[in-house]
C-alpha cells in the first residue's frame, strides 16, 4: 500500500509530488494524459512563450532607439508553435526524469476512486488495474467550458486547448469568443503574428471580473484598438453557418464577419465527472467539496486545485498541494488563506493585482484611498523602452496601512510580490515609501506610488 | 531666508526637493552642472539604456525561436548614444519642468557654505551671490578616482563619466581598468556593440568586493570568455605610450595590447573639495562626517549620499534625503539603518544582492546554510529565453530564518525586493516556501531554492 496516490500531475499534483518525495512518502502517480497536466502542455507555460514572442515582435520597432537596425525580418508562426513545444518538452522530461530516477510508478490512465483507500485505473487499451493508498489526492484539475449553441468541434470551433496544443499553423481571421484572461491574451498572440482578430464579450468590458479594475480594462482596450483587434461588448454569438473552409458569424448585435476559427474561451470546469463510486462530495457545479483542511468527507482523500472551488489557478494549486501534504503528515493542521493570491495576466500588457480594489473593498465595507505612478517617469522602464504602465496602490482611508494593487506594465507579475508582503505585514504607505529600493528598479515606483499619501501631495 | 538650501541635484538632492515641496518647505536648489547629477546623466541611467540595448542585440539571435526570422541588421552605436541622451533629457527636463511649476529658485553655480546658514554661489560667470536658509542639505556626490600613473585626459585616457556623456563614437579597441560594477557594465556594453575590450582587475576576479560572492564572479566570468572580453586578473597597468592615435599599453603580467582608449574605472570619491569655509568636519578619506542624524557638526547641515561615508549607492542618497527630510521636519528623529540595501549590477547577467552571503556571514559570526535553484527550469525563464541565472538563499543555521540571496538573471534587481522583505520580516524557509508566488513567474523561483532547507532534500 502506498503512503499517498496523487491522482493528476498539473501544478497541485506535480507540487505534491515534490513535497511528497522529499518528505520521503512512498507515492505513486496516475495520469491520463501528458505529465504536467494542462497548465504546462495547454495552458500558462504555451501561452507565455507566444506571448513573449508577440512582445518581442512589437519590440522590434521600438529597437533602432538603441541603434539596432533591422533592415527585414519575417514571421513564422508554426516555427513559435514548434519551438513552443519544444521548450514543454524540455520541461515534461525533465518530471519524467525525476519521477524515475526516484522510482515513482506512473500509472497511465483514468483513475477512478472506488474504496476510500482504492484507485481503479483505467488504461487506455481499456484494461484495468487496482492500486491501494493510504492517503488519496484529487488533482484532477479542469476542463473548457461550452456556451450556448456554440460547441467545440476541434477544427472550425476550438477551445483553448485546442488552440495551443494543436494549431500549428496560425488562421488568417479567428472571432475569439470571451473576454476574459485566456481571450485577452491568445487574441493578443494571434493578432501580433498577423491573424485578424474579432473579440466579443458578453460584459461591457475586457477582463471582466471584480479582481480587474475598470482602469485596467480601459487601458488594456485602448491598446487592443491601436493594434486592430475589433471588440464587440454586450454582445453574443447569434448563429453562425460554416460554408467554404469558412464561418459566417451573425453578432447579436447585427454585424456579420466571416472567419476561419472561433475560438471558445468562456471559463472551465471541474473534471470531476465519473472521478469515484464512493459518492465523494460534489457541489452543484461539480466542485469537490472539501473541508478547512483540503479534506474530502472521506478524511484520507483531500482534493486540490481547479475540481475544488478556490481560486482556478496555478499556483492556488500549488499552494493548496502543499497544505495537503502538510496535514497528510502533521498532526497539527493547516487550512489555506486566499486573501494574498497574486493575480497575473500576460496580453498586450503584463497586467498583475494583489489584495482589495475599489470594487472589492466597497463589497468589503473598507474606505479606502490611492496613491498612482507612471511607468513613463521611472527611469528604468525608460532605459528599457517600456514607458507604458502604472502602479495604483490602494490604502485603508484610516490607518493609510496598504490593502492591494492593480500594476501594469512589464515585471508586473513580479512587482505584485513585493507588495503581496507589504499587504501581509500591514505596511503603511510610509512603510511602504520609506522601504530602500534600487534604484533605478521598476520596483521603486512603489515609493512613488504611495508618495502622495505618505507624505504629502505635489499639487 | 528660505526653509531649506539644497546643494546638488542627484539622486539624493531630487529626493530632498520632492519630498521638501511636499511638506510644503520654501526651499532653494544650487546646481553646478546639469539637473539630476551624476547618476542620472552619467552614469545609472545612461549605463542602464545601453546595457539594455547591448542586452537586446544579443536576444536578436535567440528570436527564431519566437518564429522571427531577422535577414539582416546593423548596429550605430552613436545612434544608441543619441537615443540615450534624448530619454535622459526628457526626464531631466521633467525635473525642470517640477521646479519651475513649483517655482524654486534654481541657482546655477557651485554652492559654497560660508556660515552655518549662509550659501555662496560662485556662478558660471565669475558672479557670486549669497542666500540664505535655515537648513541646508550637501548633497554634492563624488567624483571619479583615478590610480598612479593613469590620468584622465579626457580623450585617451577616459573616465566612465567621459565615456557615457561624451564618447558619441564607440572606439574600436578599449582597456577597461578595474573589473569592478562600472567595469563590468560599461565593458559588456562596448563588447556587445563591437569594441575589442580588455580588461585588467588588481584583485583575482571580477566584482572583487565581501558583497558580491566568488559564485557570482565565476558566472560573470564565464560568460564574458564566452563573448570575448580579455581579463587580466592581478595585473595592472604598468606603463604606456600613446602614439598614432592609439595607445601601447604594458601590463604587469608583460603583455602589451594597443587599444584606442583606456577606461578608468577604479571607484569614486567625495566631491567635498571647497565646500565650505566653516570648518565642517570631513574624515581623512574626505567624507563628511555625520552623526547618526545625518547631521554634521552644525546641527542645521545636513550631508547625504556620496558625499558621506555610507554605500556609493543612488538609492542610499534618496534613503538618506528622506530621513533628513523627516528629522529636519520632526522632532522625533529617525537613523538610517544600512543593513538591507539592495545591489544590484546591470552587465552580461542582471545581478542583485540582499542581506548577507558567505563572506558577509562570517565576517559577522552568523552560521548560514543556503538554498540554491536555476532559472534554466523556471517555466516563465523558458518562456522569455532568459534560461540563465540561479537564485541562491542563505539562512540562519539553527533558525532557518532567511538572512540574505544572491540572484543571477532576468529580473534580478526587481526579485530583490521580495527577499529584502522576507529579510526584514525574519521570515523562516517554511514561510519562504509556503509564500504564494504566481505561476508562472520568476519570483517563484524562491520557492524553489527555499525547498530544501524548509521541507528536505529530493537527491
Amino acid at each position: 500500500m502506498y503512503d499517498l496516490i496523487i491522482i493528476g500531475t498539473g501544478p497541485g499534483g506535480y507540487e505534491a509530488i515534490l513535497t511528497a518525495l522529499r518528505k520521503n512518502l512512498n507515492i505513486a502517480v496516475v495520469e491520463k494524459g501528458k505529465l504536467g497536466g494542462n497548465c504546462l502542455n495547454r495552458a500558462c507555460i504555451p501561452t507565455k512563450y507566444l506571448r513573449s514572442g508577440a512582445y518581442q515582435i512589437e519590440k522590434l520597432s521600438k529597437l533602432k532607439d538603441y541603434g539596432i537596425n533591422i533592415k527585414d525580418f519575417s514571421l513564422d508562426y508554426t516555427k513559435a508553435f514548434e519551438s513552443k513545444n519544444s521548450s514543454i518538452s524540455f520541461l515534461r522530461n525533465s518530471l519524467a526524469q525525476l519521477l524515475k530516477s526516484k522510482k515513482v510508478p506512473v500509472y497511465k490512465g483514468v483513475g477512478k476512486i472506488v474504496d476510500k483507500n482504492k484507485v481503479l485505473i483505467v488504461k487506455e487499451n481499456s484494461t484495468t488495474e487496482i492500486i491501494e493508498g493510504k492517503n488519496i489526492i484529487i488533482a484532477t484539475g479542469s476542463v473548457p467550458a461550452s456556451v450556448g449553441n456554440l460547441v467545440p468541434d476541434g477544427n472550425y470551433i476550438i477551445t483553448t486547448e485546442d488552440y495551443m496544443e494543436r494549431l500549428s499553423t496560425l488562421p488568417k481571421s479567428m472571432l475569439v469568443v470571451g473576454g476574459g484572461v485566456a481571450g485577452c491574451e491568445i487574441g493578443y498572440i494571434a493578432k501580433i503574428y498577423g491573424c485578424d482578430v474579432y473579440l466579443t464579450e458578453l460584459q461591457d468590458r475586457l477582463l471582466p471580473s471584480n479582481i480587474i479594475s475598470q482602469e485596467i480594462s480601459k487601458y488594456l482596450l485602448r491598446k487592443f484598438k491601436s493594434i486592430g483587434i475589433k471588440t464587440h461588448f454586450q454582445t453574443t454569438v447569434e448563429s453562425y453557418q460554416i460554408k467554404d473552409n469558412s464561418i459566417d458569424v451573425k453578432l447579436s448585435n447585427g454585424e456579420v464577419i466571416n472567419v476561419e476559427k472561433i475560438l471558445l474561451t468562456v471559463g472551465r470546469k471541474p473534471n470531476t465527472l465519473d472521478i469515484d463510486t464512493i459518492d465523494i462530495e460534489k457541489d452543484s457545479k461539480g466542485f469537490i467539496k472539501v473541508n478547512e483542511y483540503l479534506q474530502t468527507n472521506y478524511e484520507n482523500i483531500y482534493a486540490i486545485g481547479d475540481v475544488i472551488n478556490s481560486p482556478m489557478l496555478a499556483h492556488v494549486a500549488g499552494y493548496e498541494a502543499k497544505i495537503a501534504l502538510h496535514n497528510i503528515t502533521s498532526q497539527e493542521k493547516e487550512s489555506p488563506n486566499y486573501d494574498l493570491v497574486p493575480w497575473a495576466i500576460f496580453s498586450a500588457f503584463e497586467i498583475g493585482h494583489i489584495g482589495l480594489n475599489e470594487e472589492l473593498a466597497k463589497e468589503k465595507g473598507v474606505e479606502i484611498i490611492s496613491g498612482y505612478y507612471t511607468y513613463r517617469f521611472n527611469e528604468k522602464a525608460v532605459d528599457e523602452l517600456e514607458p507604458d504602465g502604472y502602479v495604483r496602490l490602494y490604502f485603508e482611508k484610516d490607518s493609510k496601512i496598504i490593502v492591494g494593487a492593480d500594476v501594469v506594465g512589464s515585471g508586473a507579475s513580479e512587482l505584485i510580490h513585493t507588495i503581496s508582503t507589504f499587504i501581509k505585514e500591514k505596511y503603511t504607505a510610509k512603510q511602504v515609501h520609506d522601504f530602500i529600493y534600487f534604484h533605478p528598479s521598476l520596483t521603486e515606483i512603489l515609493a512613488y506610488a504611495s508618495y502622495d499619501v505618505a507624505i504629502g501631495k505635489l499639487f
